[in-house]
């Protein structure tokens, strides 16, 4: 069995759906999760001084779309046609969208906080719901795809996070598809457990 | 042969990667570029309101990223096995990395060129020339990928286009590997040719 180890903050963020692919597929790996004070001691030696860093006996993967899509090929969560493979792509980049509102959300959270509620989230949501009408209520096939893990962990915990809420807490009563895909992604006996099990941080 | 249309506006931006992959691999494709007053009229027809679009028979692919991704799959910019994918990810990262400046410059663009110019490019140069640097002078393996041509898009025309200056005329010399990178890159003869035959347009 191979040497795992996930490196990052003691937070969700960009490592969760890392995590989420691993208990779905039980992967047994090292979790190891740095303060900001242990975080500058090493911050040296990762790659290129960030994490997430995935470290899979000796081969190391940073950045964190990389490590998705590599842990998703890896573990069965990647279409292996190239049209498939552009669907969940799409999903990906859709969330990605709110990348640039949402990282300045850390450094003038108030003024933007409103934005992001009032535009950036819900096109988002609404491109999204979109994705799901068109595909029979699914993100993509029948199949679970990194498609799901990323949107879920938006949904569920990014959202909440943007938002100063507790993670799931976030109504998303105006899209009953992405409600439902929520409530079953949730449901899933390994992710079940491991949301009861998971560190609880406020990122 | 499938009919293949781009849609994006009279502009390299995010659509010159996928000219590149075109040109590199002899593609007859569609090249629609819409002014800003025609995008206009036709965004409600975009699949979330934004370009670029790709269209190959019937299959539409929306988001730079996915497309990316989908034509080098198509074409063989793309390794098949998950490391080297996550190789070609990991340098297309480093480069996303700087997403999030560049963006902002748009908006607040006299004082963000400075940081660009100061921090967020440097680091990002520093990085790609540590992956050349651990791959023998390459991004990934002696195949041209998906790597290559983001990579090469970024440092001719991006760089470029964020300092007010013309496309390919940025000295890379403080980094050796990069600027012999992009000379052999901008030596391919189709890549030459396409060069000399593309639009001259500032973005």
């Amino acid at each position: 069995m191979p040497s795992v180890r996930l490196k990052y903050f003691d937070a969700k963020g960009r490592a969760e759906p890392v995590r989420f692919m691993f208990a779905l597929d039980g992967v047994d790996y090292e979790d190891i999760r740095y303060s900001q004070e242990e975080f500058a001691k090493v911050k040296a030696t990762m790659p290129f001084g960030q994490v997430p860093v995935l470290e899979v006996d000796d081969i190391t993967v940073p950045h964190s779309k990389a490590i998705y899509t590599f842990v998703a090929a890896q573990h069965g969560f990647l279409p292996a046609d190239n049209l498939g493979r552009a669907h969940v792509d799409v999903v990906i980049e859709t969330i990605s969208d709110t990348d640039f509102d949402s990282t300045k959300w850390f450094f003038e959270q108030e003024e933007l906080m409103k934005h992001l509620k009032d535009v950036t989230f819900p096109k988002m949501k609404e491109n999204l719901e979109k994705i799901l009408s068109e595909n029979n209520g699914g993100l993509f096939g029948d199949k679970l795809s990194l498609a799901d893990v990323i949107t879920f962990s938006m949904l569920h915990d990014g959202l909440a996070m943007f938002t100063g809420k507790e993670p799931g807490s976030c109504s998303l009563s105006d899209y009953p598809l992405l409600e439902g895909f929520v409530a079953r992604f949730k449901a899933l006996p390994k992710i079940a457990t491991y949301l009861e099990k998971r560190p609880n941080t406020p990122y």
